[in-house]
């Protein structure tokens, strides 16, 4: 029997599952759902179309029709899940004409994602809050440049806030960041961090204001400013980066349990606890590999890794899952930044004892042209001397120490192996001495 | 009483030696002894100033008069160390006018380094063939091509050999790379991966003549061609890049044993079989962390690991070197190169069963300006399936794979694990899926 897999969603988790599916299964009817008109693209690419890296927004498309064609993947755009029918095994769709229809499955994978979190604001209502989470955003954002927008006021420091705020300063835009908390990228770095990265933004020209909640929307109709903690700023352009929120009603109304983080409920083979019914990205919890806590990390890579567990499971395989380090990166102006594992903050959080070690260093040796700043910050369980954070601020080659430091958690490797690493020098590529070595041996020091 | 520290060679794994023993031991009287003029200087910059990237060998120098005597330690320039008499635990050394002198040490470091090698070719007496180990070499190089050098032979190819004909390339020579086996860059890469380069390079204008054995230097006095299996290259700089071979006369002469690979043979400590004797860097051997056999890597990084190690154990400390894996990285045009642990061709050599997996891919998000194409092969152990080498060639953030990599392989990390790495992900730093993870998935679809 032809086994039917059905899929709510077409972005990153839901097309990774598909293609994980009919890698194992080459005769399984696979249909994805999705109420977008484009299917397949890179939200991660949106802030660089943005900020005119990447000319336009169709070349943020991944996975090209043809992709749907040659893999046979039904892909259904411009219709909307409506519900899912736990007992008859089946979903209600409604596509753009308002027709409905119930589609059985045998196994469905929930890839819903999440939407952009507005608080309850005074003036909500109005006119003129944008956010970045789809093409269509996109669209209205860049719509509004062309038509000579020339502020913004971008409400939120974590990552997207700031990619999409350096990207409207490449257009030439002026820029206020308002953020409620005392640092910018909070999830991501500790403030020691945290503040490097807000001086070069700062010394790029980006204003931003820590500490300040906004209160209000004002303006008529439209809004015209916003008033945060006491100060009203006055802007054209008014962006929410408040934060995503999993996208879990059509679950919940179903009664597929959500967790603790309000994300879906999922076990390590990604599977919800009613069965046949799996859930990946940003609308499903995973554990976290240190701590072992139930988190919704929303990451894209995250996605695409659950994605593929849940794609081989529905076509009758039997993959694991193996939790999250929400290891992330991103470049802002002239530096880049990461992190893998707790930072110092969340490690307190966790009741984890940690010791720390920081180290400033060089990208290249320190007599080669192009020659940048790094500085890496090691976050060490004190108990164990297991690494379990890094944070890395540098001018090039961060990701793949993030990667690095990734490994070095997933291995359980104390700080004392770390400080035995056999690595690669050249001039013009690293120093002599790597600095993720160094800020062992900075820990190490600590502990003498 | 005040210890006296003596070390032989003041560069990369001398100084550490020194200052790391200084680090344990404020008192000591350390003395440093080099034949050079200059000390503390990067070898591994020496090809990119000829290049032109740095404009003078003295930018080479990382450790400045300053930095010795901050750390006080007597540096005797221009100084031969003519004998270790090992009974009387003193060393006998001849400054630049010929004078003698008997320095008595309690720990003695052997930092001797390694001398450019040239095989018994016919006619090798003859005037003008360079090489490329020191400042004073790179300074003859640079003065050749001043007068008007417009063409030259690298016979090698090394990573010396072809770091020097890039930057002869760069500087607008016409250079020939003449090797002697069938591939180039034989003990990093295996000859698929080395075809890249080669492929590279040849794009670039470089000539290079593989399975050809150089067997005399014509000309009267003075050289003005090479044979090489039969063909006549003529050139106006001939530089000989056969590779190095450990400095170990001094050592072998007072009695000191070497190992099987013809460097002084050293312990975990890098203890000689002389008590009180050590030897560091490219004079010394160490064990493969993977074949336990033992090594004589001669690179940068293991200099100064192993100067570390002994330059604790001088100081009275415990400290014990890991072993090494030989991760190297070169930029070589618009391409970086770097290898970790074993190749195919290596593991074949040691009895190893490997599965391999290579796979293609790109630096970038696909449609982010800037992207690169970045080839991946891991080398893995059948019977474990633990990942046992790697060889990257790409167009930017090599290094760390690198080091990702050879942490891995320091940490006995199964190709099953690493498909499980939590990777960090951002359009304008990586792909979604990190092509590490992919080329270990290549390795188990083999396995299916």
């Amino acid at each position: 029997m032809v086994r039917r897999i059905l899929i709510i969603g077409a972005n990153a988790s839901g097309i990774e599952a598909a293609s994980a599916a009919r890698k194992k299964d080459r005769t399984a009817e696979i249909t994805l759902i999705t109420m977008e008109k484009i299917a397949g693209y890179s939200r991660c690419g949106l802030p660089f179309v943005i900020g005119g890296h990447i000319k336009d927004f169709s070349e943020l498309i991944v996975y090209s029709p043809a992709y749907f064609q040659m893999l046979k993947l039904n892909l259904r755009l411009e219709t909307k899940a409506t519900a899912i029918n736990i007992k008859d095994k089946t979903i209600t769709v409604q596509n753009k004409v308002g027709q409905t229809e119930n589609i059985p499955y045998d196994a469905l994978v929930i890839a819903s994602g999440a939407d952009s979190f507005m608080p309850p604001i005074k003036g909500r209502e109005k006119q003129g809050i944008l956010s970045l989470r789809n093409i269509e955003d996109g669209e209205k954002i860049d719509t509004a440049i062309k038509a000579g927008a020339q502020s913004a006021v971008i409400m939120g420091a974590g990552l997207i806030g700031l990619e999409l705020a350096v990207g409207l300063m490449e257009r030439g835009l002026k820029v206020t960041v308002v953020e409620m908390l005392s640092q910018i990228l909070p999830q991501l770095l500790d403030a020691d961090m945290a503040k490097l990265v807000q001086i070069h933004l700062e010394e790029k020209g980006m204003q931003i204001l820590l500490n300040k909640s906004v209160e209000e929307f004002l303006g008529d109709d439209k809004i015209t400013a916003v008033k945060a903690s006491g100060d009203v700023i006055k802007a054209d352009l008014f962006i929410s980066a408040f934060g995503v929120r999993a996208t879990t009603k059509l679950a919940a109304d179903a009664g597929i349990p959500l967790g603790e983080t309000k994300a879906i409920k999922t076990n390590e083979r990604m599977e919800t606890e009613v069965k046949d019914v799996y859930a990946v990205g940003d609308c499903a919890e995973a554990p976290n590999i240190i701590t072992h806590k139930y988190t919704c990390a929303q990451l894209g890579t995250v996605a695409v890794r659950e994605g593929k567990v849940a794609g081989a499971n529905v076509a009758g395989g039997d993959s694991l899952f193996g939790g999250v380090l929400a290891s992330a990166v991103t470049r802002i102006f002239d530096i880049e930044v990461g992190n893998t594992g707790l930072t110092e903050t969340a490690a307190a959080r966790n009741g984890i004892e940690v010791v720390t070690g920081t180290i400033n260093s060089k990208t290249r040796a320190d007599y080669f042209p192009g020659v940048t700043p790094i500085r890496i910050k090691l976050v060490v369980e004190k108990a164990s001397l297991r690494v379990i954070g890094a944070q890395i601020v540098g001018g090039e080659e961060v990701t793949q120490r993030i990667n690095c430091l990734s490994l070095a958690i997933q291995q359980c490797m104390t700080v004392h192996e770390l400080t035995k690493l056999d690595t690669a020098y050249a001039p013009p590529l690293c120093e002599t001495w790597e600095p993720m070595v160094l800020a062992a041996e900075m820990v190490l020091m600590k502990l003498r």
